[in-house]
């Protein structure tokens, strides 16, 4: 952000005797035309739902306007004019392709890392990671998402650690910092039994003051003025899509709306306000898994995290939410086909992910077994020599019951889905492709058309007041 | 558009005492903050880039940064806050997929018809397109394009009819409109040796007194007052990869910026307008056959276009230039890979289309051969294994010399292709996806953040004060 263009709107204001109010220029998109007071927006959620091409939320809509008649919360936002957009830059310093670490690094560092890193530069200097600046202006801060808390998205707004894979040191890192919400998977990180030093670190937590919460109603039960972490699961929390089909598991584990509704809850007493990351994090590992229906149902559990924020917002005129993705991922698409609509309608009745069907197959199965289970998990007929190819592949894998996630046919069964579902996919990785990004709230009318990703970490602490000495310049 | 938006917004000005006028307000993207005169649009320029996935303008603008240090003229827009920009819906009245026929008419008739449909209802019954709307009122009108001037995208602001493949028809229907300018491809339609009535039209476009040119001199010396009818190639227009590699075919065939810049000035002597379709239809066709090269260096060939719009409009405040797609197609990205930032550096130096390269092969080639002429149009050098498997596509095909395209090694070519530029396809077909729309000049401001794209019709009526007797309602 440029100190000009706030200058030349106070200009603006003194050419017309000041008789314009920032409510009424809410919403333009001419830099010369905005004025904000500093420090409107006490609060902020700051949405990322993880590695998401526009065909993720376009599908998302599209979805609900089949199935339940409504768009979705982030769409209508649109529809309603409601919100301001962004198209942004996406690349990291050593790439036009960021990863997760460099792209939360760029928002939570103000800086283009390389790929990686987490808020180090290339020269191996630090940027001090936003929530630790508004942390010590006063605000109460927090993480939440659907993967390890101590993934790349949330570390990035949180830690410097040249490497995001070093997730041990980054658990350990949370119990300096004592935040006030972090909450999300990686139990493996916290877990003497998993961590390489064998230290069980949530003990250490708890003894540090933490309330550590490990299912849903203990989370519920958390009360503000003491940090909480909450873990709820080992790795990445299920994608939504099999937690809809399988109610013990739901009754135990937190959806990215409810934790992002706890959160809030948690924070929203300081009067001071508060920073919260949510991120739909499982989005990104299911478009690295071109696996469909988690990739949607995830875009839906994340457009109900909007719609928690949005709807704390609304009315307050304190809070600024952000909602944006950090990069594409593999670029799907509803792809025109003979009898495309009603091929997409068969999403509407998926129960389980494809990471539920491929999990549950085993070298001797027959085909006619993997077609039955791939039909009651989404209501999907594949042929006998398609079930054969997929089978083909589980003949070389070692064990008979866990398997390597990278050596299972995700791609091959994707291929195959797409003459049933006519989603397609572009790879398996992250794209370049420039991505949305929506602001709701106070602050949100200084947003100008096209930013770089980096450009974020100023602009919020800009809207929040922060003095300017903490800027990144 | 919603008339009641207007009514509040001059509500706001009273309530201000009228002291915020229209131009203050340019930018505001909140319905209640816009105000605007009817009639401030005297000519329209609406530029299309046919087929367009989000990810084909974000290449180009990458591929113009790491090429020539400066990003595309529609990127830059955005980064200088100039323009407004919208998201659209892309849908027909009988899929979510649309296909251009039913897309441009969605614009041209303001309503939403069936696939393949030419402003024609699913019930028989017609909508006036909207050049025919805006010839009535006073103004020059006028199409061109890279593919046949008679093709979906022309045609849907031009004519109506229930079936955009009759062709020979359209060619027919433009004699009797005689509308201002009309150039692009599309020679078969027009020529009696190919037409199947076996009628010479060109010679009727003379006898009716239109300026008949063929080539681009002949565009040149053209003159206002008399129609003018350009076709400069038998089907499309060749991809600009391979015009810029053949200077016999550049001299004869104009760019889509040159006969931009030529219709403007063909038609912007009449006092009372004039409204222009400039479609860059070929970035469809270089979609479907997931030819990198020819997608990239075409979407770069509209930008041109859109910098003669722009350049046109700056400063004389009676344009309104709008900038959109029809529909996505088979949402090409550059995906992350060892190495990505150097493989999409490849495409700087392409010299020719997948499509030149396929075609210059003959089952009788060597894999050698095949590598060679590949290595020589895209500086890619591909394995003997590779070149093998593509050649293996050619021995099935019944000629050996002039090919069914439909039939050539496209797809596997652009498989085998992604290991080495890093460029990924979702399909061969149009996306469902929602798409980046963007307004320059009087009348942008009225732009919601939302648009159906059957809304577009009464837009730019409305922005041009034509009567709203004549809009869809």
């Amino acid at each position: 952000m440029k100190r000009r263009n706030f200058l030349q709107a106070g200009a603006l204001a003194a050419l017309t005797g000041g008789i314009i109010s920032p409510t009424l220029l809410t919403g333009c998109s001419n830099p010369t035309n905005t004025k904000r007071s500093s420090g409107q927006a006490k609060n902020i959620i700051f949405l990322v739902s993880d590695g998401m091409s526009i065909g993720t939320p376009v599908m998302a809509d599209l979805l609900l306007f089949r199935k339940e008649g409504r768009g979705s919360r982030w769409m209508d936002l649109y529809r309603k004019n409601e919100a301001r957009r962004a198209f942004m830059d996406t690349s990291s310093a050593d790439s036009m392709v960021t990863d997760s670490a460099a792209g939360s690094s760029s928002w939570g560092g103000g800086k283009k890392v390389n790929n990686g890193s987490l808020n180090v530069n290339p020269d191996g200097s630090f940027n001090k990671p936003i929530l630790q600046k508004f942390k010590e202006a006063g605000k109460s801060v927090g993480c939440v998402t659907t993967v390890p808390i101590t993934h790349a998205t949330p570390a990035g707004f949180c830690v410097n650690n040249k490497t995001r894979s070093r997730q041990d040191e980054i658990a350990s890192d949370y119990l300096n910092l004592k935040f006030d919400v972090m909450m999300g998977g990686g139990q493996e990180y916290f877990d003497g039994k998993k961590r390489a030093d064998k230290k069980d670190i949530f003990s250490d937590f708890t003894a540090d003051g933490f309330q550590v919460v490990r299912v849903k109603d203990d989370m519920e039960k958390a009360t503000p003025g003491k940090p909480v972490l909450g873990v709820f699961y080992e790795d990445g929390l299920p994608y939504s899509v099999d937690m809809q089909s399988e109610p013990e598991l739901a009754a135990k584990i937190p959806t990215l709306a409810e934790m992002t509704r706890k959160a809030i809850s948690l924070m929203e007493g300081n009067g001071e306000g508060f920073v919260l990351q949510v991120e739909g994090g499982k989005v990104d590992w299911a478009a690295h898994a071109n696996d469909a229906s988690a990739l949607i149902y995830d875009q839906i559990a994340f457009d109900e995290a909007v719609a928690v924020a949005i709807d704390f917002a609304k009315g307050r005129n304190d809070t600024l939410v952000v909602i944006t993705t950090d990069h594409g991922n593999s670029n799907p698409g509803l792809i025109k086909s003979h009898g495309v609509d009603a091929k997409f309608d068969l999403m509407q009745g998926a129960k389980y992910s494809n990471e539920w069907v491929l999990h549950g197959i085993r070298k001797t199965d027959t085909p006619s077994h993997l077609i039955e289970r791939l039909n009651f998990a989404q209501e999907i007929t594949v042929s006998k020599e398609e079930a054969k190819s997929i089978l083909l592949h589980y003949e070389s894998l070692e064990n008979d019951g866990l398997y390597n996630d990278y050596k299972l046919p995700y791609k091959e069964l994707a291929i195959i889905q797409q003459n049933y579902t006519s989603i397609g996919w572009s790879g398996m990785d992250h794209s370049a492709d420039y991505v949305e990004l929506a602001m709701f709230g106070p602050g949100s009318e200084a947003l100008p058309m096209f930013v770089k990703n980096s450009d974020l970490h100023n602009f919020m602490l800009e809207a929040a007041g922060i003095p300017e000495s903490v800027w990144i310049v």
